[in-house]
């Protein structure tokens, strides 16, 4: 048994290994913080696809086979294609999912769907499962306004708390054996909803949910904050990851010099993204390049991240609903 | 290893067991052909909720909530909750496992998301990372239609090829240890995209995909179709059911004899349901009910549950994307 009687967190007995990543980004992305981490740059948004969502989903079919191709590894080694997106019914998934042809399991978790991803393909690898596969995500700006706010073209002002949807995809193999940082232990969230309802203040509500999904994750394996380099929320964007370090100083616990949010280290301050980044390709595209590049020059050693997922839609808003939110956190240590 | 180098199929080394199932059901339904087989038949589409999403993720939750306390256990005991639906975004059941508490896990096949649920389910069980988890999925009939059609008070006609998708939700516990039917293998399938575009006609455009995880599980397990008792398509309708009886009869092999489709269990002629049900709620509402009541009662001893969904979205019809679709297989055997 991997898992304690009555902890959320699972250790695992032969840590799977991430030996190769890829991600693919938007061009405001390209132009922000973490330039030198990614794989491709689109030179605009739409990229030669006749629609958002399509572009959307060449970016992950791009994703997940360069991930492939650059563990030399041919496509019909992958045992499994774990994966998922914001779109309704994962459209930017499927269709870029169908290309590969391998066997596919749909993952929703919001923008925690990375972090999902990732612990489910943990398990099937480190249960002998699969040898295996791969784990994917994308978002995209304008098929994310537009399905979950205003189209872009509207150009309706934003508010301040609202964060930039990430334009991008990240991909990784996740293997048996192999070189490359392994994932060591992982914390499925619970939904934590405390009550507020502006879609716009994403942060706000999902801070606790990442809070919840932390405090269990060290009460669980007995690791203290510190036991990691750098603890990494996914897209919680500059309020929601102040936050976070306000609710752990309430315990007594400092996390503000070993933590960072994703949402904050993707767009310099003059490109205006307001409070930060968001979108299953905020913690996709940091990982797979800069906390992966990081690991595997052994400049981190112990990250811990934490996907951060908003479960609302358009419907539950108009019906005047609460935003239910989680958070997976999985240890990745070289 | 529990799967083969180059097999889509996993055969379980314990096999985990399916220990309690519940489902509920719209009055339709319930006034169908397995009436006795429900646990509960709501009076109308709404039962006393303000919207029918609501109602939805309140069928869900009562679907999990009865299907644990059946097993006398307690909610605590449930190391995980994983499911999914049609709605976007998950909203029946993001709604439904907020009021559970249980750690989460988002699945999305469409209406093969039960069928995946029990994979992963049975995966997380067999390789020791979970002692006991739920698995759900809910449907409803006038969410679906007015997310994926047209809103129901506009009294459109429907084509005859169309099915008419199920309001219910099933869900069951399945543990490491108990008594019960126990699931024994089990084939995620890929996508298969034939190229069909009509988003009334579901079962033509899964068959394909219901006869390549078919085939698959076949040629991974050395099973023979009369190797089990009877092998259930999800809502293929009657029209899929027909399709795959023939791509079957290509290969010289005869399926009809131990060969149903959910889809064409659930309503009697006389309720003008067209092709047959569909839905997530199709596959579930048959297997939480007639299936496993019929393998308790051994009058079924070995049964192939075949989960199929149409991974479409509104956006992709509108975009002229043709139907990519999927399924997944689940040995169930007393």
């Amino acid at each position: 048994m991997n898992k304690k009687r009555g902890q959320q967190s699972i250790v695992f007995a032969s840590p799977p290994v991430i030996t190769s990543t890829a991600n693919i980004v938007g061009p405001m992305e390209g132009d922000g913080i973490l330039t030198e981490f990614y794989d491709r740059i689109l030179k605009d948004n739409l990229d030669d696809n006749s629609s958002w969502e399509k572009c959307e989903s060449s970016m992950m079919e791009w994703a997940i086979k360069t991930a492939i191709a650059k563990e030399c590894s041919a496509i019909d080694d992958i045992d499994y294609v774990l994966a998922g997106d914001l779109l309704n019914q994962l459209m930017g998934t499927h269709f870029a999912v169908r290309n590969v042809g391998r066997p596919f399991l749909g993952m929703y978790g919001a923008c925690s769907t990375l972090a999902l991803s990732m612990i489910i393909g943990a398990t099937l690898i480190d249960g002998g499962f699969a040898s295996k596969l791969a784990a994917a995500v994308s978002s995209h700006h304008d098929t994310a306004e537009r399905q979950y706010r205003f189209p872009t073209e509207l150009g309706v002002q934003r508010p301040m708390i609202s964060q930039w949807t990430v334009t991008g995809s990240g991909a990784m193999v996740i293997s048996a054996n192999g070189d490359g940082p392994r994932i060591t232990a992982a914390t499925a969230g619970k939904i934590v909803d405390i009550g507020l309802k502006d879609p716009n203040a994403m942060g706000p509500a999902m801070a606790p949910a990442a809070a919840d999904t932390l405090w269990r994750h060290f009460n669980d394996t007995g690791r203290q904050p510190n036991y990691y380099d750098m603890i990494y929320t996914g897209d919680l964007g500059s309020v929601g990851k102040a936050l976070v370090i306000n609710l752990f100083k309430e315990k007594g616990i400092d996390l503000s010099t070993v933590y960072e949010d994703c949402g904050c280290m993707i767009f310099r301050k003059e490109q205006d993204a307001h409070a930060g980044a968001s979108g299953c390709a905020s913690s996709a595209v940091v990982f797979t390049g800069y906390i992966y590049q990081m690991l595997m020059r052994q400049k981190l050693r112990k990250i811990l991240l934490v996907g951060t997922g908003s479960l609302h839609s358009t419907t539950s808003y108009q019906q005047k609903e609460s935003i239910p939110c989680i958070a997976h956190a999985v240890a990745v240590e070289m």
